[in-house]
């Protein structure tokens, strides 16, 4: 049973480094969430636990990958931001998008029970990854205010939607046929005039996505200072954000 | 919030297919695992429960993905051999290999405490993936003969090193001390003469590790037929096993 | 002038290597070769020797590259197929393509003038070159097809078009016209029917492209073997030409 | 003889686009020139004319492909630099690079004769390319910093030892071996002391290499402006380059 024989078969496993000094990227997705949240009765439009858990998910990663240095979550998907600098697994991309997507995946149904005291897991969840490469600062707060625009015009959709289905009555077509070829301010409009409800106001968790940034902080008790994991529901697409956050960007490359 | 002005960066994500008509294979493997099987009291050299809830992981993948073929489980990897003529995501490898990682990884999490009642999960394991492409049916064997012959290397070897340590009363270091340079008739002859075990009547399991196919079976009771996936523990290295399941390599490139 | 400084730049060098166990098709092709034969006033619908000078530039390319084992031409462009086993630069693909590529063009010029003698080249004209990879000898049989049947549908339609225009005194554009939406057989009937034209005794050249492949033959005076490279004009779509040339898909992977 | 029974073959084609907002090189080297180099008996250590005849070859490539900001050759090998922001081939790498390198061999062997008026050119000479990304403008610096470097380690090197021979009467074999270990200084002082050379005052051309670059000059009979290519022998490493032309990397990403 000679293993020595078959060892040619590794040859045809490639190994692609990722290009240096680019920021890395790695953005996890919830495979058929909608089923999911369904299935698992998530409040519409927003499920507080279901938000909480994901990112109690990704700070787990965060933990363990200490090159993260930023991760932003909205709905079901959460983007992990590398340091352009990272050595980690040799800047094998595949190995560093699958650890990523499993601990978040393992993470997500370990922590479960604690966010759905009520609600079993009913099946186990699946995520898939994709990894993306961004030479630049701006284009990397390019790719983070794209998301977070994404995330604000589905929850300003979704908070609408809902809004006419749970508290206007309509059916869920109906609802679709009145928002369709809205602009952003007809929802608001909606919003205000029908439900008596300013968007502004709504939880800015849902309107704005979690950041998860590393902070030192001191200890209350004994003074010491220490790193923890900060979540933060801010506007990211304005330059103030990565002003007061510096240190973020600050890696020399 | 204009999202348009930010899409431009869906144009960094690159978006290979994998070479049509070339078998591929997805193989997970356990991040520190060594680590991990202590933490939680793996029994050694094996531990049933932890081989069968890897089995049942990988169950809940090919119940989901039908175009994997068969699987092929030993220690705490597991590779999925997927039809070479699949257009599972458009053939898109991290799309396939990521799903297929994350599916197991939770199912891993799911089902721990049905095989685990007395011990509690303590941590999110996290497992990685790789994906790789064999051109012919001889390329495709022996990659299964390569992991087959790793099981068997491996199990010899840990079956007599903790025989030396749990029966012979040797501590990790003598007993990796004494197996240093041995060949596989050494270590069958050690556990043959010190410790009165002949090594191919240790569970088949253990030395051949566990190969997952379909097969349609009938139905009992009502004598219908219905297609399940079944676990086998034999040799792949040998001609037999494919004539026998014919039907795996049958396809028509 | 420390170089050492600098070298970290070659890290961004990538070096992907060709998967093991496939055919390899390398494919070149004239850039801009409509405006290259009209100003190099090319025979219509062909030019023997602007054909003949790429099948020479072929030859050159196999005669330094020994793993080239057939070469298909037609038009401008040239198809390289080498042995499914090479270790051709260790298999990697980009230096392949760019030597075969770069020979083959320099050869193009270097040999211009033995094959028009009255015509100056004008101007230095480029190839470009893509790779392919082929996993089983069906599929590269496939492509040799595919390029054969291209270069038959192109060949009958240049050939009636250069009829209609130089011998039935139509404009280009009302040949384009007349022949659009013709089958095969309109365009046999009209060149019987209207040029007196048998398209089947059109010289085989100019209706089958070029082979290339490696005999050992005798020579005529001494009886020594010797290799050569052949120029063949076979139908390559049908499987006669693959049983008599046997040796070509022969080799063992 | 159906066309379309065997285009799925094009399937097998990949077709990757290059990383958006990358500096993009594109790296020629002459295959074998030593032994080239010996039989066209080029003058050593250096030969204007072949080093005029690189240039000629990259002003052509310059010529047709705009998006090419500066060339950098020495020696035998050729850098391109292409806009960081080109739409060239859709950014597909293999197309870019397979054409630069076509029509530089080509043009190698077009200008051939104007440059060597009595050698006859012996056989077509080939090249390989290679495509590289530099994500920041620093990047890019220290490539092309590299290359001038290794330009000047070699030149010195090569001045020193055909100058040992050529003058000092030693044979190649001493005098690599009375150059074995030796600092830059060494060989300066060799130059010096022995051959009343002094480095310094060696052609800059020799020292430094050939830059290609775009500007606007006025035409000194009508006035008009028009773009030419300039070759330099500047030092590129010093920020002085830079900063005299400024509107190379002055590109908005």
């Amino acid at each position: 049973m000679a293993k020595s024989k078959y060892e040619y078969v590794k040859n045809f496993e490639t190994e692609k480094k990722l290009l240096p000094n680019c920021w890395i990227v790695v953005r996890i997705d919830g495979r058929a969430f909608h089923q999911f949240s369904t299935k698992h009765k998530f409040k519409k439009p927003n499920d507080e636990n279901a938000l909480a858990l994901m990112n109690r998910a990704a700070s787990v990663v965060m933990d363990e990958f200490k090159d993260i240095l930023l991760s932003y979550g909205q709905s079901d998907e959460y983007s992990f931001v590398i340091r352009k600098d990272t050595t980690l697994y040799n800047r094998r991309g595949p190995k560093i998008m699958t650890y990523i997507n499993s601990l978040f995946s393992t993470s997500y149904v370990y922590y479960w029970s604690h966010y759905f005291k009520e609600t079993r897991l009913k099946y186990p969840p699946a995520f898939d990854a994709r990894i993306i490469l961004y030479p630049t600062d701006e284009n990397l707060r390019d790719y983070l205010s794209w998301r977070q625009a994404d995330c604000h015009i589905n929850n300003l959709y979704n908070t609408t939607f809902w809004a006419l289905v749970l508290k206007g009555g309509l059916t869920n077509t109906e609802a679709e046929k009145r928002l369709c070829g809205t602009l952003s301010s007809d929802k608001n409009e909606i919003l205000f005039s029908e439900f008596n409800t300013n968007y502004n106001n709504e939880p800015i968790m849902y309107r704005k996505g979690t950041i998860l940034i590393r902070k030192r902080i001191k200890n209350p008790e004994h003074g010491k200072m220490r790193q923890v994991i900060l979540p933060l529901h801010e506007d990211m697409i304005q330059d103030n954000f990565w002003q007061k956050h510096s240190e973020i960007l600050a890696i020399k490359s």
